[in-house]
Parts: structure tokens; C-alpha cells; sequence
């Protein structure tokens, strides 16, 4: 599915009939816009008043997540940023481009191994070559904690190096920064980088909490957990972290490039997570079996714990910390999911 | 032109005859291997004993560079990194992959945006890819210290970050760093990195050393130099760089990623290498003109000075300082052109 879908206010323009886009300068591009994180932030542009296009190949991304705007300045275009022609087309009266698709299944680079490069690095180039040909010169990136690979410093802070990202995810988000400063270096681009730790809450589609509730919707006697359950990452509730964004956006010029962790200051094992998880769904006698050994996958990073000073020390503040995000988190997924306590 | 080239002695299969490579396992693979610091890698390999298959497009490359090997067990491959089948064909009965083909003009870049993302980051995924299905699992890769961009730390150590790269060249350097430690992480690859400082010496294509005295070739009465004068950087001797490559591979297991900046302790100005030069031709009364600025180009790094302490601990010293380099390749470079000073 191919093709412009036009909410609320805006014009629709008869079939085959060019036109220009109906928005005054100052739009604002979210690409991955019907995902999880991207559906959110357009909630909070929204919310400011700001019109918004969305870019989305709705691999991922699901239509419902933006219903809630039939009546705003949401226009959502469904295209894949492989399409260079198309991306180039989205870019007509954009102000800020807040670049947030890619691949959300870390696992899936395993198997099919240009997967990360063609939906991380290479939309990233086309990205930034349509914002260059169409003159739009703000970029706003998610990457991710994925770049420390398997820092030997925690908690790891921006100024940590070398990078070594031990997936191919975080390789592709790597890749991405470095495409994304070297704009700015080159052509003056002005951009935001944000390394995300893990973000979880309403309309997930991915992730540990995510998993543990399917599994236990098929299962419910018997949670499986990929590793020893000894895994401990940071994680940030979705609405904070668009919050941070738009604050480091509204604070930091972006001149170079402006790039801060965005995370808690704490962290939280897999065990404390499948608890949680089981809580919420009200289940009891719940067996948790371990497959065993350091990480869930190949290229999974044992541990994450992200110094979050820098954006702490800018002024902004999390509502929830890890432990409260995941369980916010777990109970807004068991009701959208449907997954009953047994009475 | 694409094809295989066996010098030496190897056995010429008959045209159109498919037949096993003639190595047995344990060869050298080196990509870009007729370039300029390719080949000089090829002769220390040869000089160890080894037996090398070359793999370059002639790009930039030069059959000449190889031609000392008539005798020796160097196998040329001429094909372009970016042909799958080709790279995966190569990979047989090779033990370790030495990668350092990239487009070596960095300033290539800005004009066509994506040379490096081709060249650099997705022929980087195309070796690696080979590499895992042939089962071969050594990597060693030319970095740059282009990945620094301009960092505020000087010298620049390995542990600094952020990595924010401002040449299309860095940030293709940048990602394949991360693709090969990701692959490492995943896959189980062994990788050694090197992040070089300016490389220089006899059969250099290009840089500035090479520019300036191309320049006095056309005009022997005026020097033109990009910028003003005043960028710094580190250089080292290539035969000090290819020797420290392979003492790198020697004494650090890979396991993981082996990350290290290469070059000497200190730095030259553009200025001193102009008068380096200039003194080499023998020419005088040549009048330096400067275009003015704090870079050469767009993407220029002003100031780039490397922390080669990692490398000077672990037993390595060059033999030439920056200083030492240049004019040992100014005076190579004079005479390979033939640049003659009047009499």
C-alpha cells in the first residue's frame, strides 16, 4: 500500500491532480510516524499546535495509532524511505524532520542481515539527501544505547568511546549519527541526536514487555526468558521521551550536532520485569523458565545503564523511572491487549 | 574491466575453465590491494612469506604498484567490492581479510553524496556478508581518524567520544567500524581496526603532499593552498603504517574488536608541508598563495592530532615522525612524477 492519506483540515486534491502541499513553512516530518515512539511524538507536536506529516511504510506502523488526529494538521503519507522519489516529495514545506523510522526488531538483523542497513542507514541517506535537494536543514534523530555495544564504563555517557555496537541494529544507528554530523559538517545541517534506552508504554509493538505478555496470553501457566534473567537495561516511558526531545530541540541550537542520552538513572533486570509483567496480568503460579546464558540473543547487550546526567542537568526530568515505566508500561499493554486476569 | 589477473606462480587456469582457487588455506585476502597503501601491505605480506589475493577495481588502484610480484604468490581479482558474487568468490581458502579499499577523495564526497555510502559502508557489508557465508572470520580494517571529526580532546584518544565525523568520508569510515564490530558481536568475527592518521609515501594518488606537487608541475612559480595554512594534522610513513598493521594482528587476539589510533606523536601544519615540498622540487622563489579559511573544504577537519600512546605501549614505534614522512614522500612523489628542479 502505496499512496497519501489526507486527515482532518487538509484539502484532499483530486485523484492525479498535482498540488502543492497544503501546510505554510514550518511542518514538521516524523518519519516512522505511525509507529510506537513516532505516534507519540506526533501526539505531542500536536498538542503544540504544530501541523505534522507523517512518513510511514507502516511495516510497523499501524493507522489506529493516529486516529485520535482526524481533526488536526495530520497529513500521513504511506511510502517506503527506500523511495528516494517519494521522500524527496514529503520534504516540500518541512521546517524539522524528526527521522524515527527504522527496524524495531533488533533479532530480525540476525537473519536477514541488510536488513538494519537498508531500513537504518540507507533511509538515513535518503533522508538526508531529499532534506539537502529540498534545502529543509533540521534533523531530530532517535538513535539508540545500541552504539556502546558493550561499554566498559557505567553508567556510559555521550563522551564514552569507542563506540562498538555488538548488533546490527546498533550499527545502523551508528552509521545514521555519522551520516547525520557529517550533513551538518558538510552541508550545515543542524541536528539533534538522541540515544534512546530502551522505551516502552502504550502501543508498543516490540520489546521484552511486549513478549512476555503474548507469551503469556498463548501460555499462562509458563513464561519463558530468553537468557538468565539477569539482563539489566535502562528504560524510559514513551511520553517522557518526546518530552526530552522536544525540550533538547527547544533548548540546544543544534549547531553540529547536539547529542544526549536520553534515559533514567536507574536500571532493571529481566527477572524484575517478567514479575512485573505477571503482575499485571493478574495471573498466579506463573513458572518462569530461563533458556540460560549472559544475553537473549546474539548481539543482545547484557547490560545497559545509560549516565543521563547531561539531560538531567539541561532541566528536564523524567516523570517515571525505569521500574515505574515498566510497569505503566505493562498495565496500559495487558488492557490494549485484552489479556484478562483469570476470575 | 573485470577479470582475474594470476601473477607469479600460479597456475593460469584455461579460459572459461572453473576451477578451485590454488591457495591452500591460510591466504591473505586485501582489498585495494593495488592502491597505495594496499600494495605496500601486500609487500610486507609477501616479504613474511605469505600468500596474498589482491581485490581491487583499479579505481584508484594501479596494476603497476604490484608489478615487484611477478614471482611471487600474489593473485590479482579485478572487481568492484559492491558485485556480491564476485566478493564471495574471492573469499575462498583465505584466512584473514585485510579491507582497505574506500574512495580515497574525500572530497569526492560532497559533490556525489552517496560515493562514500557505496564505496565505503556498503562494500564493507558486502565483504563482511562474504566473509560469514564463506566461514571466514579475520578482519582487519583501515579506519580513519576522520571518525573523530573535531573533537575537543587533543591528542584524540581511542576512548573519545562523541564520534561525530563532518566529512561524507568519516561517517562511511564510522559505519563500517560499526558493521564489522556488530559482526564481530553476532557473528563471532575477529576484527583489528585502525584508525589512520594521514598516511603518506611513495606511490600516494592523492592528499595533499600529492596535490601540492601536481600543482607545481602545472605552475612552478605559485603554490596554491586550500585553506590558511594553519591545518594540523598527524602523519605517518606507509611502511610504518603497513608495519603496524600487521604487529597489531600479531600480538592482539581481535576477540571482539581491536581498536587503534595509527599515526606519530606529533603534527605539521599545511604551511610547513607546502615549504617541505617546495624545498624537494628544488624549485624557487615559489609563491604560496592561500585561499583563506580555517579548512581546505567543506568537511575538512582543521586540527586532527591522534593519542598513539595504545599503539607506542604495546611495542610499536614508527620510524619516521610527521615531519620525516612528508619529506620522505615529497622527495619519493618528486621523483616518481619527475618533477625536476630547473637547472
Amino acid at each position: 500500500m502505496t499512496g497519501i492519506i489526507r486527515l482532518g483540515r487538509i484539502p484532499l486534491a483530486p485523484e492525479g491532480v498535482k498540488q502543492r502541499w497544503p501546510f505554510p513553512v514550518g511542518m514538521h516530518l516524523v518519519t516512522g510516524g505511525a509507529g510506537f515512539i513516532g505516534s507519540h511524538l506526533v501526539d505531542a507536536l500536536v498538542a503544540r499546535g504544530e501541523a505534522v506529516r507523517v512518513l510511514d511504510n507502516l511495516s510497523s506502523g499501524r493507522l489506529e495509532f493516529l486516529e485520535g488526529h482526524a481533526k488536526d494538521q495530520v497529513e500521513i503519507v504511506v511510502c517506503d524511505l527506500l523511495d528516494q522519489t517519494q521522500v524527496r516529495d514529503a520534504m516540500r514545506g518541512i521546517q524539522v524532520v524528526h527521522h524515527l523510522a527504522a527496524n524495531p526488531d533488533i533479532r530480525l538483523g540476525i537473519e536477514v542481515t541488510d536488513t538494519d542497513l537498508k531500513q537504518g542507514t540507507l533511509a538515513t541517506y535518503n533522508v538526508l539527501e531529499a532534506m539537502r535537494m529540498a534545502g529543509v536543514s533540521n534533523i531530530s534523530f532517535s538513535s539508540s544505547s545500541a552504539v556502546y555495544g558493550e561499554a566498559k564504563e557505567m553508567p556510559t555517557s555521550e563522551r564514552y568511546g569507542p563506540t562498538l555496537p555488538i548488533s546490527l541494529y546498533g550499527a545502523s544507528k551508528l552509521a545514521s549519527e555519522g551520516l547525520i554530523t557529517a550533513w551538518a559538517g558538510t552541508f550545515g545541517a543542524r541536528a539533534w541526536i538522541h540515544r534512546f534506552a530502551n522505551i516502552v508504554g502504550p502501543r508498543g509493538t516490540h520489546g521484552v514487555i511486549y513478549d512476555f505478555i503474548h507469551k503469556l496470553q498463548r501460555d499462562n501457566t509458563r513464561l519463558e526468558v530468553l537468557g538468565d534473567g539477569r539482563q539489566e537495561k535502562s528504560y524510559m516511558d514513551v511520553v517522557d521521551t518526546v518530552d526530552a526531545m522536544l525540550h533538547i530541540i527547544d533548548r540546544d541550537d543544534g549547531i553540529g550536532a547536539s547529542l544526549y542520552n536520553l534515559g533514567t538513572t536507574q536500571t532493571i533486570s529481566v527477572t524484575d520485569i517478567a514479575k512485573i509483567v505477571i503482575q499485571a496480568t493478574g495471573l498466579e503460579d506463573v513458572e518462569i523458565h530461563y533458556t540460560g546464558g549472559d544475553r537473549g540473543w546474539a548481539g543482545d547487550v547484557p547490560k545497559t545503564w545509560l549516565d543521563v546526567e547531561k539531560l538531567y542537568s539541561s532541566g528536564f526530568v523524567p516523570k517515571m523511572d525505569s521500574r515505574g515505566a515498566v510497569k505503566s508500561c505493562a498495565d496500559s499493554l495487558v488492557s490494549e491487549i485484552g489479556l484478562r486476569k483469570p476470575r
